[in-house]
């Protein structure tokens, strides 16, 4: 369970309402679409009225993360941490980034921020410890995601999981697929790409891991039904969960701000 | 084709960035997420700097706006025109606004901001009259949406449409099962609804009516594939393209802004 402790004061939103949720959104846009549809989904909300409120800043010029990554830059932390104070100073009451990637800066951005940031990572860790009894790198663990999150594995270092030599052979025709599907799905090319992700998952499959965990986004934003695999993990379905949980529990601390005034 | 005309200067936007599209949400937010979804899937980007920049303003506490009409009341009218001048104020430089309904007061949002609408219900008579030669009042045409935009009719009365009597007969069922689906869709109850609206497009096909027009876009955020279907409209979709139109006018008419500065 996240400790949401860490609040300013839950009212002076926007428009003298509750303070909604950030979105830095743009990482990619495809992405930020499909976390906005998990919130709207997950939400238990019985009408429109009731859902979660949010912001959205989706400014994508944001420099590439794995290209700076590689280059040793941090170009896009700045550009991050740009956005997230203007959700701050926008009134929101804490900050989600559906972008795996970013979160290689998560501590930099924690510490630069007074509001509450939603650590995908660190959700999903302890989704998965809680569901599994055991901690993830425990666990025989394939993660899919961007070269730069393959390089700084946020989730699981591949080589510490004792899959074997085969493995370790197979893995860079399994990370350069990956790869492939992610620039097509940024580049909007989705017509294979649901099918180039199974054939990459059944690939992983056959070295039966416990978890394989799609540690990109915009696997996410192509991923379906796939979630509801048992061997699967979505974070971003996680990060969802997780800012419903935020708000509800924002609510019940203030019981006279349980619903927006306007 | 809609006209750009009325612009403000290009720059000076969030970040010292091109101005972005704003986007009122909440109205509803899975319709919200369907509309980005769609903006992110046709910008034909080549990677993620190429999307369409934008602020998606979701305080979804706007009253029901189907209540209101029914009860003579403009507090919706109020609360979307807060939220436009919230988005004008943050820098944005066009509006759109993902609910079919709200554009029953498009004349008072229009004309109280200083910005361009990009107005769903005209960008789509204008899509419908280029593609079949004709305009909407001369085809025979069946708009499913929300109690209020039957009552108050967006693109077309369905009594003009010469169905005969038996349709009438058959209009308040089909109605009253397109006010379910959407009230499904808006809490989330999602197990069956796309079956349902499948079933309501059958009966309103056994009318042969040239066009069905999804004129809720709680229906657009269920509809999948339909849209590519000859005879389905879903506005949603051609809001989608016309901003991402805006976006490139805009680029176009300011070259040296065509790429986000930050």
């Amino acid at each position: 369970m996240i400790d949401f402790s860490r609040r300013n004061s839950p009212s002076s939103g926007p428009l003298g309402q509750r303070k909604p949720l950030g979105v830095v959104g743009g990482m990619g846009s495809l992405a930020t679409a499909k976390f906005l549809e998990l919130l709207a989904r997950n939400s238990r909300a019985k009408r429109d009225q009731d859902h979660v409120p949010f912001i959205a800043l989706s400014l994508p010029s944001i420099s590439d993360r794995s290209q700076a990554i590689s280059n040793g830059s941090d170009a896009p932390l700045l550009q991050i941490l740009e956005r997230a104070h203007w959700l701050e100073k926008a009134g929101c009451g804490a900050i989600a980034i559906p972008c795996n990637t970013a979160h290689l800066w998560v501590s930099e951005i924690k510490q630069a921020l007074s509001v509450e940031l939603i650590n995908m990572v660190e959700i999903t860790r302890q989704a998965i410890s809680a569901s599994r009894g055991r901690e993830i790198h425990n666990l025989r663990s394939i993660a899919l995601g961007t070269s730069a999150s393959m390089q700084h594995p946020l989730y699981v270092r591949p080589s510490e999981n004792g899959f074997g030599k085969d493995f370790i052979q197979n893995l860079k025709q399994i990370q350069s697929d990956t790869v492939k599907i992610i620039d097509d799905v940024k580049s909007g090319n989705l017509n294979d790409s649901q099918t180039n992700l199974m054939r990459v998952i059944r690939s992983a499959r056959s070295f039966d891991p416990d978890l394989i965990i799609l540690s990109c986004s915009e696997l996410s934003a192509i991923s379906g039904d796939l979630g509801d695999d048992n061997d699967i993990i979505d974070p971003i379905h996680f990060l969802a969960s997780a800012c419903i949980e935020w708000w509800m529990a924002e609510g019940r601390s203030s019981p006279n701000l349980m619903t927006n005034r306007s």
